[in-house]
């Protein structure tokens, strides 16, 4: 039987585009990463086209783990708008698409975060949500005076707690603490004042807050991490799960044990939303989209492909290899375990050469990628939507904006045609869009928990 | 000889307006301090009157001071919006006025507030100003871990360095660094990059930043402590200064010594504008304008008037003292030196009791108070500036939006007339509109400083 809910869509936004080359496209204007006016295209372009979120990545350095200066100085989008300064800007020009930044709880305190997150909340009517990641780029360290990068499982453990302490952040207030009576003279009703006060391994908190508690009583909690860390964190705490898959068994497999761990824990699957990353390149027919994404790929700069493949390798030392031999086996690295797993997959599964390599994730990063025709890219939703792979997915736009306007445009409809996508939106925050519940205040009174 | 310069005008916003009972005011809207439109509005109406900028406080914790629950359910604003975030959202609804977050050298990292400043300036066109502070709120410190609120020298001693490792990550990239050249690949110019690599006493922080080099180069630098420390920080780093005076003769005093000190730095005098506050009431007769601000200290709760009292006199206990008898003599606290000079200055020599103190002090908080005719505040601005006294205003208005827009609409034209005040805006940019240099790249090579 058919599934009864809906497909849902996040437009995950890059300056140029995902691909690597996609600065260097004829139809992506220079140096976009600073440019207010092509995130504004982009983010109306994904609001008509109904998607439920916009979706910015972060890093906390701009030199790629420590990259020669031969790589950074051929490589694209290197500065670009930090995200939540550039949501909130966002959230002014649009009006119902969600706003999801990517933050580190390895180099920010949680009082910070938690207080720029329920801001935007506040700003936005609703729409906002938190992409929470561990830093797995090691040049972030010297930018925050660290010796060393931490740890995978130390990332993980801080991570954990920092989480626990933004919730807790969030819910310093009541829903209605705010009673502002100017003829009393009372502006709030101490019963609905919670100070969080929390002392735990890593930080020390009082609180509250200085924002009042979110629109959405919580931003969205987004998780992109597939270590087993990560996918723990993400059964506990997430409402969106973006994740990486190359295959439609590797997504399945995945669905199914996070839906099954989170319910371990006593959770509905239905209160996450896996959504794999899919890489669509768009063409009229098979060919033109075929010949569009050689066109592409032919850009990619052999020393920026082999410095990808490295980073998603956990900075790899490829130099002494041959380009046209094999990918050599490889230590799993402290730095990004799940995606080293599946790099390497790719390449042993179907035989590639370092070359090979870095031009099959050059677009994806190894995320799904599929070329064809608007019909052909709905079937493939279809099936891993049906198939249970996804409840959604995270659109990556080869280059922008001219591949977020050719997915509205031409699949959008498609998905609407078959019932599969919305034709309105639901809601007016990204939680109802999402059909995620609005989390109670967990230090809420008896009585108010029982209306 | 009159001044041939112009006074510049910064709009003060705090969510219902500065009188602290501003908020039991039938005029503004309850809870305002999380109302975009709010915002908006207010700064529409700056924008409309030439402000050179709108300027928003902050505070790092909720509390005021561990302030007791009587205190703190009777206090209005205690939640808001968090300043950058806001001002990233209004970059999207304005044009031309600047826009200055104060931000907090005692808690943040340099390399998120670079990396937010450079964003907001990216975003808005070249708009955004940094008001440096040291925190002097102590329930800060539990909210970022810390046992106690560091004292008030070496929290000078981390801002100076702070600022130090914000201006070298501003320049970590030459303006013309980005040459995205589509044809070779070579998307940056290698000699474009400076990675500044600081070492410090309180910093390490390696670079470069992930922004270009703002569009100001560096947003404009604002500084507003008074202490002897806060000077000496402020003759070194300042564009602008904002400032507290009872008295013209205190800004006389203050102005002349700023920029002495300043000069002895071999700095031009006129490359920092001094701006004190002025918390004007405006009527269309003097009587008017007094009836206005009688309605508005009536509303102030005594509950409240005294915790402000107490925090501003570096959180003394004055629950011992009769309200209606004289304010003792306190020690020099560690907190908010400057502050405390004055505010104690000001009940000594009008012979005020506690209660006639925390009246006095409800509207401007120590900054100059004028209740008048918008001919008698335009004679006042005129006076001040002419008397070099000030480079400029920061305007207060008791109430918002209304109290700015009575400004807007009646002392503006006044100081137009007399030709003390633009009639259009000079330039695209906040540092164009105040009339300071754009700063060249510290790390510029000869080649480029010559050009």
């Amino acid at each position: 039987m058919a599934r009864q809910d809906k497909i849902r869509l996040g437009a995950f936004l890059r300056g140029p585009g995902h691909h690597l080359a996609a600065w260097r496209h004829p139809e992506v204007p220079a140096n976009p990463g600073l440019d207010f006016a092509h995130y504004r295209d982009a983010a109306l372009i994904a609001e008509h086209g109904l998607f439920d979120m916009v979706f910015l990545a972060d890093s906390l350095s701009a030199r790629n783990g420590e990259q020669p200066i031969e790589t950074l100085e051929r490589t694209g989008h290197v500065v670009h708008f930090e995200p939540l300064t550039l949501l909130s800007a966002l959230s002014a020009v649009t009006e119902r698409v969600g706003l999801v930044a990517t933050a580190s709880t390895t180099y920010w305190e949680p009082f910070h975060l938690a207080r720029l997150f329920a801001s935007l909340d506040h700003l936005s009517g609703g729409r906002a949500g938190w992409n929470i990641v561990t830093s797995s780029d090691a040049a972030a360290a010297g930018n925050f005076g660290r010796e060393a990068h931490p740890r995978h499982a130390d990332r993980y453990a801080r991570a954990e707690e920092f989480v626990d302490v933004v919730l807790k952040l969030w819910d310093s207030w009541d829903d209605e603490a705010f009673i502002a009576d100017k003829a009393s003279g009372l502006a709030i009703d101490r019963n609905g004042i919670h100070i969080p006060d929390h002392v735990g391994t890593h930080f020390r908190v009082r609180g509250p807050l200085n924002v009042a508690r979110p629109i959405q009583g919580h931003p969205v909690m987004v998780q992109a991490g597939s270590s087993d860390a990560g996918q723990d964190l993400a059964a506990r705490t997430a409402e969106v799960v973006f994740t990486a898959h190359a295959t439609l068994q590797s997504a399945q497999a995945f669905y199914a044990d996070l839906k099954a761990r989170a319910a371990g824990l006593g959770r509905q699957p239905e209160s996450i939303r896996i959504m794999p990353g899919i890489f669509p390149v768009i063409g009229a027919t098979k060919t033109e989209a075929e010949d569009k994404f050689a066109a592409i790929q032919g850009l990619t700069d052999p020393v920026v492909g082999l410095a990808l493949l490295s980073g998603l390798l956990g900075d790899a030392d490829l130099s002494g290899y041959d380009l046209d031999g094999p990918l050599p086996e490889l230590d799993q690295s402290e730095a990004v375990k799940s995606r080293l797993k599946l790099v390497s997959g790719i390449a042993r599964d179907r035989k590639l050469t370092i070359r090979e390599t870095y031009l099959a994730i050059a677009g994806a990063r190894g995320h799904y990628q599929v070329v064809g025709t608007p019909v052909e890219i709905a079937d493939l939703l279809e099936e891993w939507f049906e198939g249970h792979a996804a409840d959604g997915f995270n659109i990556m736009p080869p280059i922008l904006p001219a591949g977020l306007s050719d997915f509205v445009d031409t699949v959008i409809p498609e998905l609407q045609r078959r019932g599969l996508f919305r034709t309105a939106y639901e809601g007016a925050t990204l939680r109802e869009n999402l059909g995620l519940e609005r989390p109670a205040n967990r230090f809420a009174t008896k009585a108010e928990a029982a209306e």
